[in-house]
C-alpha cells in the first residue's frame, strides 16, 4: 500500500502537553495528532514528522508537520483539515491548513526558516486573562536597551552560551537572521528567526535580554556572553509559557494555495478537475 | 468607624465565573473580589459596587469597581493593588490599578462611558489558543458590510429590538457613541461605546451584524430591525465568550495618577509628604 504525504499547519496551546514529542507517561501534541490521523485513516496508524519539536508549555501559531496517510482513501485539503480538527476535540490543538506534498518533502528537513515570538507581560499585576501565555515580569524593562543587546546575536555565531546543556545538535553554530523587539502597551514582544535553533536557544536569549532590559546588564555584556561560549556566561532560561512557534518557512510554500489541490495516491490534481 | 473608598481597575477571564454579581450557588467575580478585600482589611467585610455587571463568560480588560475599606488601616494604591492581587490567587482576576476616591464617587453612577470589544475568530478551524475567548464563526464575514449596517445604530435610539427580554432598565433608549469594526488577520474586532448599555445589547448587536457580514442580511435590514422595536426583529444573541469590557470612562479619571496618592481616613495626601 502506498502513502500520500500531507503537510499540516497547526495552532496549539502547549500548557496541557509534555511538548511535541511522544513520551511514555505524558500527553504530547504528536500523540494526539497521530491518534486523530489514525481515526481519519480508518484505523491505520499514521506517523508524523514536525519542523520544530517544541518543549512542554511552548505554544504554536504556525507549527508544521507532515503525515503519511494510506493512499487507499481519497483525501483533499478540506477533508484533512476538518477531519483532523474533529478528531482532535477536546484537545487545544487545531489544524489551520493542509496541503499535499511529495514523498521527498519533509516538514523538518525542507524547512528553510523557523520563527518564534516571545511575549513578556511587563506590569506589576499578574496576568488574569493570559495566565500560562506570557512571562510575567514586574520590573520595568527598556525595550530599546534589549534591542541594542540583541544586535550582537544577529548573524552566524557559536551559540554555546545560549544552548541547553542537554542540546544534542552536533554544531553550536547557528545563524540568526533577525531579532525584532517592540513594546505594545504592557507587553514586550520579541520576534526571532533563524534557519534552525539550538535547544532552549530562544528562551536563553530572552532570559539574557531581560537582564539588559531591567538594567542589570549593559547591552555590551550580551556580546561578552556570546564570546564566552559557555552556558554559565549568559542569563537564565526564560519560562516556556511565553514562547510561540509562529512560522516555518519553505521554498516553495506548500500552503500557498492548498485548497485548490487534492490527491489520490500522491498525484496532484486540480480541484476543478476532480 | 469611617470608611475609605477606593476605585479599582480589574482584568478578568469570565470563563470560570457565573458573572460579576454575587449568587448563592455559583462563583462570581464580586464574591472573590470582596473576599480578597476582606482579607486585606483584617477580616472586616468590604462591599463593592461595579460599573458594569458583566454576564457569565464575559471577560474584562478594564472593569472598574469601588470598595469601602475601614479607615482604621493605612492604605495606599500599591498596597491595595498588590494586596488584593495576592489574595485573589488562584482566580483569574487581577487588579491593574487602585485609586482613592471620595465617598460621593461611585464606580457605577460616576461613569460617563462604557466600552466593549467583541472578537470573532473568522476561519474554518476551531480556536486552539483562544477557546472561550472568541466567537468562532466559520463562514467568511465581510467587515465592510458589517460596518455599513452598524452605522444605523449610532446615536440615540429606542433599542427595544436589541435588549434582552429580562432587561430591567426603565427606558429602552440608549446613545451609542461609536462602533468601529476592523479585520486583523483571521479576527473581526468590534469596538462599541455608549454612556450605558441595555442587557445583552452588545451581544444582540453583534449577533445581528454577523448576519450582515455573512450576507444573510442586507445592511439596510439593521435599520428596519431597529425601527421594529421588537426583540424578534433583530438577530440572535452572540455568545458571551467573545465579549470584553475594555474601558469605563470617568471625568476626572481617578486612575490618572493614582500611585502618587495615598489616604488615611479618606484624606488625600501627597505620597512625598506621607
Amino acid at each position: 500500500m502506498g502513502i500520500s504525504r500531507w503537510a499540516v499547519k497547526l495552532e496549539y496551546c502547549g500548557s496541557a502537553f509534555s511538548g511535541w514529542q511522544r513520551q511514555e507517561s505524558a500527553l504530547s501534541i504528536q500523540q494526539v495528532l497521530e491518534e486523530a490521523a489514525q481515526k481519519l485513516s480508518g484505523g491505520i496508524p499514521v506517523s508524523s514528522i514536525t519542523a520544530g519539536r517544541t518543549d512542554a508549555g511552548v505554544h504554536a501559531l504556525g507549527q508544521v508537520a507532515h503525515l503519511d496517510f494510506p493512499d487507499s482513501v481519497f483525501y483533499n485539503s478540506k477533508k484533512i483539515r476538518d477531519g483532523l480538527n474533529f478528531h482532535l476535540i477536546p484537545h487545544n490543538v487545531a489544524i489551520l491548513d493542509a496541503a499535499p506534498v511529495d514523498k521527498e518533502w519533509s516538514a523538518r528537513f525542507s524547512a528553510i526558516s523557523r520563527s518564534y515570538r516571545y511575549i513578556i507581560l511587563n506590569r506589576p499585576s499578574r496576568p488574569a486573562l493570559d495566565e500560562n501565555r506570557v512571562w510575567h515580569v514586574k520590573r520595568t524593562l527598556n525595550p530599546n536597551l534589549m534591542a541594542e543587546g540583541a544586535q550582537f546575536l544577529i548573524g552566524k555565531h557559536d551559540f554555546s552560551s545560549f544552548r541547553a546543556t542537554a542540546c544534542q545538535a552536533k554544531s553550536p553554530f547557528r545563524s540568526i537572521s533577525n531579532i525584532h523587539i517592540i513594546q505594545q502597551e504592557d507587553r514586550i514582544i520579541i520576534d526571532i528567526s533563524a534557519r534552525s535553533f539550538l535547544h532552549h536557544q530562544v528562551r536563553n536569549i530572552v532570559g539574557t535580554l531581560k537582564l539588559v532590559g531591567e538594567k542589570t546588564w549593559h547591552p555590551l555584556q550580551v556580546k561578552s556572553a556570546l564570546e564566552a561560549r559557555n552556558r554559565s556566561a549568559a542569563g537564565p532560561t526564560a519560562p516556556a509559557c511565553g514562547l510561540y512557534l509562529t512560522h516555518i518557512g519553505y521554498q516553495p510554500d506548500p500552503f500557498e494555495n492548498p485548497t485548490a489541490q487534492t490527491t489520490r495516491g500522491n498525484q496532484l490534481v486540480d480541484k476543478e478537475r476532480s
